[in-house]
């Protein structure tokens, strides 16, 4: 049994705390938020104790291992601490807003790095992990082309785009994620940002984005992004490699499909956002990290993962800022 | 070149002249009617002689072969002498209204009536064919049960019913040779008939059907039938084997889907009515009689089949009347 | 919180010792098996006590409600003796395998019966139940034709055929509940069955069925059933009315779709069987019985629903049997 | 009745000489080739005249019209001969391959050069238009996002390559056009060339290319190209809008789906290449040209759009060569 703290009790730190609670070999025993408030609701839901004390976290002897949902700008001091402390750590992403700081975190982590678990949930996602695998076996070749579309079915305030980091911070950083797991190291990105919304716009971010990329022996990527989508949540994946192509469509609540005199087939809307689209991923997510710590073994995708899709994010918002290719 | 006369010139009359005007190895010479004004329209739009006296048509010495979609009462006595003004012949289903009559058909033209072709051109719907042709091949292993949707856009009028013969000789025929062409003899037939077409109903016939027929090797067959369908016409198989399933979607004009707030994957409605959604089957059809007529060969299906699927639209109209199964 | 005891410690029994366990309504108390070892094995799996003897189920102060799981030759005695015992009752299909005994059992519960769940969880199927509320809902205006497709993906072993009823009491229950759920009662049936397996037909079972039922309104439905299906639980719905069609597909694992040299637009085998299929209706189905047992309310479907669709598989039997069209 | 002449015998030729043939407005009268065996062949087929004198062609005295599928290097000559020997023009793409000399026929042709149709023959096909007419209605509000995916079946041979103006100016051109179509003029482009081919790579050409584009209101588009695809000719469409996206998939010969232990909803691999999977565009495209004729008018896309495509494939190509967005 793996005794868990969670670092952050909002929205995130509820879907961790559900799965802890869910998951045979897991047990969630202190719940730290740095405001009261929260930190007693979640801790009152599971019957657990809570604190606004994060040096209680770190130095807790009853918790083996930290989840991480505290906002961006704490994830690197939150990660050094527990790790200090101890503990293995599950940390959401970006690991930070800034390179500089992320790879500093990577550098004081040292040999630990690897045994930090960033919170790339996508690629624990059933559809995106059997064509990983498939792709993996060979059954498609070489892989040459990826297509990724990802669309978020309303964006977010003016206020919280402000402080996001960007799109490419803060949205496709999952995308880039999902791009490296398929190419590995990226060497050229190129990035056009767009606005469709003023709001966004005015607080100085883009709300749509497109990105290619390109890896060492020349595989091609093309993400497409945009903060809002009417339908719902739009995430989809195409592999296409010398001998096929395998895709990820997107996933309806029901199987359900209505012919009628205008038209056939006719499904309903995608499940609205990650919560319910990636609700297996976080499961599986949760899973992969508790086998790590009780195989005391190094995890993937870890932070040095974070580290690169933050440079990758970083490239982009340049690429898109001056209209020009960036090589790493 | 094959030379041929059309006798009918309504609306089958006219897809078959187009189809024989398009086909690089056939000519219209001729065509009858027993009404001057559509014999002589529609023998002007190919620039060829009319007629309105049919032994014209069986005598002609500039005539090689002989399609048939006069009214259904007249069939057996415009085959018989077509045949024996020495033309080879295709006619539209059924062969007659009452399988005496059909019946007698086939024994006047004794061996002849391998040769008469019977227009049932699903058979050469190239899904429903390709569906056959890898069944035969043994891609699903051996078949058990077969599934027809077939459903008409709009029902026809009250007086059409009333000398249609009814509808399972008028409508499900067509499905009694789908079911035929993949389980060859039926042994076993049961119907239930219904009504949600007031009209229909007071001109004594049913507008939607359900049949089960099963073949001397135990294998099950199920029809569904529908004069009305509001997204199209309706017109779906499923072949289920020992190892597998093959089945045929319905058709749409393009490939174009939409996804908006409230639905995903929407298409448009399926083609509405035969000349579209088998306009590729009338042009195999007549491929295939144009290549027996140049090979002096038998044709499938032919006249008997003809007899074959009036036999099972008379024990399903038996059986839905007296509402028990009918052997055959 | 609802205390629940389970009656029967086999597969079924454990699903609902599993659905138990995970609902934050109920609790499981007690488990009964007529086996020490089964018996033990769950209630220690769950940390609860067991009983060999059923007389400690009905009058056990601690328990509020039962689910019955047992061999179906008990179902009608476990029933009373807990309704006796002024429990709530949840009880898998069939009531019996006896028209006669079933009959007796809601005779004998009287005003009760109304209130004693019946497991046909199809009902809670989260498509299947869409497909149905927008029908009620008039969306695709009249109902008139319902097809069933029902296909297990591998038959019973021939000791368990010997026992099961036949094919309809055992398999076509749920169907035949389906057929009910949408069309109300039934008042023609005609069914043929056949056999792809030579080890049930030495039983003296179907293995393969095709179903026609009508409804006092007219509108018709079909029902297709095969024992074994080798692209796994091939379970589909279609509902077809005046104004449109609805209809629910099989599950997939992952929604990865593959195209290569030979084909396009794969998918996965379907989910294998019952539990994975129907993984969602087992849990919603709790769902509704907790809160018929929180309300005091009488359920849906209920042991009249289980008579009812027994009725229709002892009419299915017969017309099988005698090759006729039966009436109700 | 307009009368054509064809310059240009090859493959292309062909085709458009069997469209005119069917065209019930059209006739063919005159074929020209530089070379005998073709240009005598073409004629033959149709009983028509043929020649080797360009100059005939631009004299005849009964040619209306004129089809240009001569070589790339010809089409500008071709074009200005025909139009001042008074002939209407439908000319294949590319205009040239040097965006100059395109342009100096823009500027020679002057007021004729919207009259000059040009084989973009994509705005043709059933499904990118009807998406085209339906964005344009307004169906998904403002269009913001354009996806093309675009692979040919096979890699042409590398003598090909050297003369085709490169992989931008020979096959994205097309794209180009779509884009165009959807989006209007173009101010960015970043283009990403690679290589899976090593004999294409030696002719000093890409093989497989990812495009992005962005018009002056900040709708971005993405093409996605390969010169190979093992499931056949890839040709998908996606139009992503405020209110819905629409979308246009993949053609298979038939509608059949294959399920067995495997896979499920397998379809056949998609048309091969373009001349079955644009079959219909072809034939709409004459006849939007015959109408252009008939009605002394403009036409939709005509040498300036080609002018444009072909400066689009220009800055596709610096981008990718220089490695830098390129504004127009």
């Amino acid at each position: 049994m793996i005794r868990f703290a969670i670092i952050g009790a909002g929205r995130i730190g509820q879907v961790h705390a559900r799965a802890v609670a869910a998951h045979p070999e897991a047990e969630l025993v202190l719940v730290y938020d740095a405001f009261e408030a929260p930190a007693k609701a979640l801790a009152e839901a599971y019957g657990v104790r809570h604190t606004l004390d994060i040096d209680e976290v770190y130095g807790a002897g009853d918790v083996d291992a930290v989840i991480i949902g505290s906002p961006t700008a704490m994830h690197v001091e939150h990660i050094l601490g527990s790790v200090r402390g101890g503990k293995r750590v599950m940390c959401e992403k970006p690991v930070a807003l800034e390179l500089d700081e992320a790879t500093r975190c990577v550098d004081e982590l040292g040999d630990e790095a690897g045994r930090v678990m960033l919170g790339f949930n996508r690629r624990f996602d059933p559809s995106f992990a059997e064509i990983h695998a498939r792709v993996a076996d060979g059954e498609i070749g070489q892989l040459q082309q990826l297509t990724v579309t990802s669309r978020d079915p309303q964006g977010p305030p003016a206020e919280y785009v402000a402080g996001s980091g960007g799109i490419f911070k803060d949205m496709t950083i999952h995308d880039f994620d999902t791009v490296r797991f398929f190419l590995g190291d990226i060497v050229e990105v190129s990035a056009f940002g767009t606005n469709a919304d003023e709001a966004i716009k005015a607080a100085g971010d883009f709300d749509q984005a497109m990105i290619m990329l390109r890896n060492a022996d020349g595989a091609l990527a093309t993400i497409v992004n945009s903060r809002t989508c009417s339908y719902g949540y739009d995430q989809r994946l195409e592999a296409f490699g010398s001998d096929g192509a395998l895709s990820a469509e997107n996933l309806t609540e029901t199987s359900v499909r209505k012919a009628s005199a205008s038209q056939t087939q006719a499904q309903g809307p995608v499940l609205n956002f990650f919560l319910q689209r990636y609700e297996a991923a976080y499961s599986r997510e949760l899973g992969v990290f508790i086998d790590a710590v009780n195989n005391d073994a190094e995890v993937s995708p870890n932070v040095v993962d974070g580290v690169e899709a933050l440079r990758l994010a970083q490239a982009a918002t340049q690429s898109a800022r001056e209209g020009r290719t960036v090589r790493l």
